[in-house]
């Protein structure tokens, strides 16, 4: 991020330089206002530029820098579910979940705009980029349920990374499996939605907590419909601790369920 | 609906009549057809009128027409979840589910255009009418759940459909509990779009059973955090049957937890 306002106009920037410092800038400003509510001008003097020289980077103005700015943040939310895959799933969910919501919460109304749609800017394009990021997510979470996503099938040597057993290394997940997954991304960006409408309560732990639960619960539930996910699960569980969130997922559950036999 | 292409021109109508074929008749076209495909010469075609009649009706040409299409289509997915509140809460949602996947499955071009965003009609108007369904699909469930919503608040003798317990009439749902709501809905949406993206597989008594299950897997999830909604469950526990889905859910998942003492 530049110190914008501050520095003097015209610095000496590499071209590259320039077109990061022009798109971090137009993201700063995207992410906390409408897009509608951001001019180039707004853009030219927060990078302490002239619009003639906002445009000699983005001929194409405002859309083309504002779908530059969401590339841009396309590509660092993409990061977030990247993770080591050792140790609990949980573990790996919780510390991704913290990564996102950080966005969020860093982003919070670039990213109602653009998901609650309606805005001037939103294109095929831009709806594609989103799309992306989704797409990306699921893989990287089927990737930490043991699978291969298309992506990583053409990597050679990528089949290092996958734990032995189950699911076979190279086997792709199944549609009801991927469906799961695909929900509960949803599941991520409509709570997310919701938490800034509720500006931001309850506070961001107990709300990625609540992701977290409602994760192992749609995994859990699809998991009595379909033996790979069963299969999936089970191996999950033998991976997770007493006191990690599904043990102590499973113990708050016991008192709902208490005198509830005749259902068994 | 009109016979519509047989129909011969200018058939005396009322002004309502007319207004409504012309309605259906797009609906017809924007159910099945991406909406840049759609002109207004196809809709006076399909209703054998000719267009400076349809202009006529709707001086705002294609776009006031889609908003018409989309404002009946809302009026009827919004009845989908209007169901008698008696019996078990899972027999009132599955009929509910099964309307609402219907109309999924009736309007599925349509459909995923509206909720994927980046059309040519779409504006904050558009974007309203999609928010006021969802708005009211999970008014309706919390009327199912025992609480009045801010609409029904307002009705005298409301009250009287509300089960005596829990909640105390009157009562509106918490947070924690329309957030596990509004979620849901998300979830019945994103997966109608996966469905209709799989060329509907898998087949639709699957898929309702599937969002059924999520739906008892969310709310079990939040009940564990929440204690209104830990009322709520228990109370509607209660009222489930063994050979219901949660009973049978609950045995389903029993072998999937075997061997899973060590989280306990």
């Amino acid at each position: 991020m530049s110190s914008s306002g501050t520095a003097p106009a015209y610095r000496r920037l590499t071209v590259d330089q320039r077109r990061s410092q022009l798109i971090s800038t137009a993201l700063r400003l995207f992410a906390h206002n409408p897009p509608e509510d951001v001019s180039l001008d707004d853009v030219a003097a927060e990078a302490g530029v002239s619009r003639p020289l906002v445009y000699r980077y983005f001929p194409g103005g405002k859309q083309q820098l504002y779908e530059a700015a969401l590339r841009s943040a396309a590509d660092e939310l993409e990061q977030c579910f990247a993770e080591e895959q050792t140790g609990p799933l949980t573990s790996r969910l919780t510390r991704a979940l913290d990564r996102y919501l950080a966005f969020v919460d860093e982003h919070d109304a670039g990213f109602m705009a653009l998901l609650q749609g309606g805005s001037v800017v939103q294109t095929s394009r831009t709806h594609a980029i989103v799309d992306e990021v989704r797409r990306a997510a699921a893989d990287q979470i089927l990737v930490h349920l043991g699978f291969r996503t298309e992506d990583s099938r053409s990597e050679p040597g990528g089949a290092d990374d996958l734990p032995a057993d189950p699911p076979p290394p190279g086997r792709q997940a199944g549609p009801r499996l991927r469906m799961t997954v695909s929900t509960w991304i949803t599941v991520v960006e409509a709570a997310s939605l919701i938490w800034l409408d509720e500006d931001k309560q309850p506070p961001v732990d107990e709300l990625r907590d609540w992701l977290l639960d409602h994760f192992v619960a749609l995994l859990m539930a699809s998991a009595t419909r379909d033996a790979e996910t069963a299969g999936i699960v089970r191996h999950a569980l033998d991976l997770e601790e007493r006191d990690g969130p599904v043990g102590e997922l499973a113990r708050r559950m016991l008192p709902v369920v208490t005198d509830k036999a005749h259902l068994l």
